[in-house]
């Protein structure tokens, strides 16, 4: 089967001037690859007919579909419509049926109607267009030469919910795809360089359909076996099969089998070992919480979490003794591992994470520089702690400090229960 | 003063799959901005060399700069650098001072040196070599047919680091620029259609060189006024000055005059008026906490919060009374005013965020269903409370929750001190 290539231009000044982050592509990206189509490219394009126009005569050249994000609301700064309408020699029409289907959605909403959102239901007349089930823009779908042009909305859940219930299935029924098989392992305590020569034989043994790419994360090194076959089950076994191999080089430094955010494999593992767990965030001020909570199911194992940054508030809630941080500062190994402890023993959980450092920009001195991070984990039977310096930016230090504690948690879950 | 246009190109297979958001080019689009360049364009590609080379000529055409992030790390699936060396004509030469750089920065970090990172001190011979003060694969800056292209690392840390200290500063040395001028006022109350209507005259009435652009979030639009000029302090007296003009037609409705984050105005109200804040989260699991801890100074204003997934944490530490949640149910009006009023006499504060709900996608029930969430905000004299229904994604839940409790909470630090 021939690879069918997709190329996504999302159109917006908002994205080039960097107003907001396309977060819109990378998802495209994963649901396209699992149903059989390489992304080309990614294109990101000014609000501008000439711009559209050129990017989309380029993207025509490389691929058989281009999906159009954005640029399709009511008001004047919104072109896409417009010029593809101009583009593929047609007219806008009036179209009954999605001014009905705009109308209902209003209704819904309880919003009344306006002049503007009336003039969503006029559509380009020689395209088929489609409900968009949870916004007022249409979404519009051209095929002429062989060729799929699509324009979809570009706020982040219309777009999501064209592409599953809509988008993606026409585009299935349309062309025939192979199967784009990728696998992920998850390797800690190796620099990226030191892993790609410990494991250097084996990958020059690779067979020749199958890549490989480094991904390295702050602790972690991601590696990515990746193949395109007619056959998706055989590829697959081709992929675990090399991975096996991977095993026995790297053993326990392997983490995980997939490319599982940390916090899943966490929620994972304590699931599946019917444990609990809590915080006690200082310098990390709610993250971990709310990365554990990111994962659906995790009230199951997670109870709760008591973000403490005054040092009262380490007093009197979770029990830390004032003369340990007096005299050993609020930022230290005493302190953060009775922050885990009290957390333990105050949410009632099997293990709690703690953090306490300095964020910055500001509160560093000489002996604790701004990036100074003390991590702990507390089990039942003990606590395991670690000194950290992740530097001087604020967000990097919360981010970082995030990780490192996933990672210690998942190493501690692991040596006591040997048989995850 | 010509506009100088600036195209990024980012490399990685691991963008086009859907493996990593590209965050860095908004962030690279806000500083570029800053400086007077423009972007022209944002473009992804796989490693390929083919693919670079398109997209190289291609945005050499358009472009006065084209930089490129990612790609040059020291594995094999890394080709940028030899793929520039080969455009530009020229070969790989060892050179001794990115040896001694590289060296340098391991000893810093206790790592060994191996053949792959010496391997980095190989670089195109005719261009000039910037040194990689935070990583290993040193940055490479070529000069031709008055044009720049520049070879920078993937990873944001060593991306910023780069663009801050040499490629910002040395692209303001090489070209001159005139001043580019974004203002941003944050509408609540309105719908994007309804507000354009509003301000149509207005828009209308707009000087030629003064642009709009309509950004809709969750509960706000994000009006955008831009301009190019010579002259910067002009043009952002003339942006001002329209500002002016949208004031006294929208009043109230203006929540603040700069797109800052909404938790940055909350964390500058709460500083000008000497007022505290704390959070008992349930169904926003800390992404409240997390949002407010993510201001740098924000530990003068914020205590702490505790994060309540379990019932019984919201009984014994926020003191809501059991009673109460067996008659109304956790997810009630009445369990988050006493969420949030127990959140602030528990950490002394001044205002206290509650949210209860269900994030989903389990837990609904037919009354209330996933998407459920109430929000409190506890004051001095009282609790301002609201029922939402944000729909079944789970992450568009626990974010839109937290975009509703901060609208909420402005309105209520502006209700009490009238003169913000």
């Amino acid at each position: 089967m021939r690879t069918i290539n997709v190329e996504i231009i999302t159109i917006g000044d908002e994205i080039l001037i960097g107003q907001i982050v396309d977060t819109n592509s990378a998802w495209m990206g994963v649901e396209l690859n699992k149903a059989g189509f390489r992304i080309a490219q990614i294109t990101s394009v000014h609000d501008d007919a000439n711009h559209i126009v050129n990017a989309l005569n380029d993207a025509l050249k490389r691929a058989d579909v281009v999906l159009f994000t954005g640029g399709i609301g009511p008001t004047k700064d919104d072109i896409t419509k417009h010029t593809l309408t101009e583009y593929f020699d047609t007219k806008l029409v009036f179209d009954e049926k999605v001014l009905r289907d705009i109308e209902e959605l209003l209704k819904n909403r309880q919003r009344a109607m306006n002049e503007l959102t009336r003039s969503q239901a006029m559509v380009p007349e020689n395209c088929t267009v489609i409900q968009n089930p949870v916004g007022t823009a249409p979404i519009t779908w051209f095929d002429k030469n062989e060729k799929i042009v699509v324009s979809m909305p570009g706020v982040p859940y219309e777009m999501k919910t064209a592409m599953t219930t809509e988008i993606i299935p026409r585009l299935k029924a349309r062309f025939k795809t192979p199967a784009i098989v990728h696998r992920n392992v998850l390797v800690t305590g190796y620099p990226e360089s030191a892993l790609a020569i410990k494991i250097a034989d084996w990958e020059n043994a690779l067979p020749a359909d199958i890549h490989i790419a480094y991904l390295p994360n702050y602790g972690i090194v991601k590696l990515r076996l990746s193949g395109i076959s007619d056959d998706g089950l055989s590829m697959d076994f081709a992929i675990k099969h090399q991975i096996e191999g991977l095993k026995e080089i790297l053993g326990k430094a392997i983490v995980y089998e997939d490319d599982w955010p940390l916090e899943k494999i966490a929620g994972y593992w304590l699931t599946e070992t019917n444990q609990s767990i809590a915080t006690a965030e200082s310098c990390t001020g709610g993250n971990i919480a709310h990365k554990i909570t990111s994962v659906a199911g995790s009230s199951t194992y997670f109870k709760g979490s008591v973000i403490a940054y005054s040092n009262d508030i380490k007093t009197r809630i979770l029990g830390v003794s004032e003369e340990l941080i007096s005299t050993h500062g609020a930022v230290s190994r005493e302190v953060v591992e009775a922050m885990a402890t009290g957390a333990q023993n105050l949410l009632k959980t099997d293990y709690a994470i703690a953090t306490s450092g300095i964020a910055g920009p500001d509160g560093g001195t000489s002996k604790k520089p701004v990036g100074t991070i003390w991590i702990s984990v507390a089990y039942k039977g003990g606590t395991y702690s670690k000194l950290f310096n992740f530097g001087k930016l604020r967000e990097q230090n919360i981010e970082r400090s995030t990780q490192a504690a996933f990672l210690m948690l998942l190493e501690q879950i692991k040596l006591i229960n040997r048989d995850l």
